[in-house]
């Protein structure tokens, strides 16, 4: 059986452990000793501990399951703990930069997978077996990285029930500025323009609204790091989007080319490829 | 048992029917045959006509389901047709205009209603019993309405599982041109500015997305019609998103300020008022 080690048991870490189990051998590294006992308790994974030596010196594989800016330093333990063909990957939401310091550190024995599921809650308490259930997962191999690396980590995420697609590091972060970082911050600043125009309107709030605005849910810590990590992606985004508006707000009183830009946009969405599982 | 006319079969109309059932004696018209056989086969009311005058000639109680530039002509016929003390209402999405006018047809028996229910989904194969429960109606009374009207009216849509708020026909469409109709602006903009910048990008797509352009599913033509009707308020909105949107492209590089951004959101957005059963 592949030994898989994972480093943080958050909502992304905890659920690949239990996706992950009766398949692979799970070892899961925490930092406080309360997250390992937590682990424990829900019987999540073969081993926990706090000691990352222990957790990954016998890893064929490891998953980074931290926030970006902690990856560095723990990437760091893991070169010196593993053994040197031990393949390394990571969930980071930012790939250009994360990739060009966990290369740096790790070799050509690492690539970066982004899974695109979650949800607006965190914590292991959240995790789900089935999160990965139909998502895509995007792995970024770079110049740097071996073949056989990108090659076996595809193959992970699709033993978890992904779809890998594959994309380099920048086009990653220009394609997930557009379709995560940016309705993030929409969101967020929907809910803030509404707040200090009329809060009393957030008692008259539909579905709508409420659908619209889930991701404002999300940890802030988190995403003020992922949006800072890809901010120039994610501010020229946001210019494309205020010119669109714009243009948009001089159609107000003509209903005709309204009809047809709201007629486009339904056309793009009612084309998504929708989830075959509800995502909370 | 207390006669309703149900003026308009789609989505809203056809739940007001089957929300309605074994409480009050529910008539439909419709403007097609093909509709009128589309109910009876359905079995959603107790009859339907293509014949205006014959459904709301023993109404007690109107209902106007129909696209909001078609209300003012129908209320016209329902003036004619109907008894001098059958109470009207509308679940048009504008308020102050459409008020306004059906008030000058209708007068004091008029009150405008605004079920914040439905989804992106249309027409009668849509409809639903359960679509109000839980759901916000804001009903909207001006000088001209008769306090027994709208009295009679919130204990309608009470009656149907609605919780009712009041508020002018004014303070309305500011209100919604925030927590709806801004919200699909910004969802089919989202979509359209996507498409322009990287459609590769749709294939990316996580949950997040979905929900937060969820909205831009529904019927672009009610949209662009609703959306001109109260261009004054959606156009302050839009330039009220705008500004903060600028605020924010400047916090990427600063994490502290955008973390507090993010938490001022989060916390509004926990506090919404979540439905009891999921909405489409």
């Amino acid at each position: 059986m592949i030994n898989l080690a994972i480093v943080g048991p958050g909502l992304l870490g905890g659920s690949i452990a239990l996706a992950a189990r009766h398949r692979y051998r799970v070892a899961l590294w925490a930092r406080r000793a309360e997250a390992v006992t937590e682990l424990e308790a829900a019987g999540i994974g073969d081993r926990a501990s706090t000691d990352l030596r222990s957790v990954v010196a016998d890893a064929d594989l490891v998953v980074l399951c931290v926030p970006v800016g902690a990856m560095p330093a723990l990437a760091r333990e893991v070169a010196a703990a593993a053994r040197g063909d031990a393949l390394v990957t990571d969930v980071g939401s930012v790939k250009a930069p994360l990739c060009e310091q966990l290369g740096a550190i790790l070799g050509g024995r690492f690539v970066g997978s982004h899974p695109m599921a979650g949800s607006e809650q965190t914590g292991l308490a959240a995790a789900r077996a089935d999160l990965f259930a139909d998502a895509v997962t995007i792995v970024t191999p770079d110049a740097r990285t071996e073949l056989s690396a990108t090659a076996a980590i595809s193959g992970f995420w699709t033993a978890l029930g992904c779809r890998v697609l594959q994309l380099s590091p920048g086009e990653h972060d220009e394609i997930v500025a557009l379709v995560s970082h940016l309705p993030h911050l929409l969101a967020a600043t929907l809910v803030n323009t509404v707040a200090a125009k009329n809060a009393q309107a957030f008692d008259f709030c539909g579905p709508g609204f409420r659908d619209t605005t889930r991701v404002a849910g999300g940890p802030p810590a988190m995403w003020a790091e992922i949006l800072g990590t890809n901010r120039d992606a994610v501010g020229r985004a946001v210019e494309a989007l205020i010119e669109n508006l714009r243009e948009i707000v001089r159609l107000l009183d003509r209903d005709r080319p309204m009809t047809d830009f709201l007629t486009l946009a339904k056309a793009q969405r009612d084309r998504l490829r929708l989830p075959k599982t509800p995502h909370a």
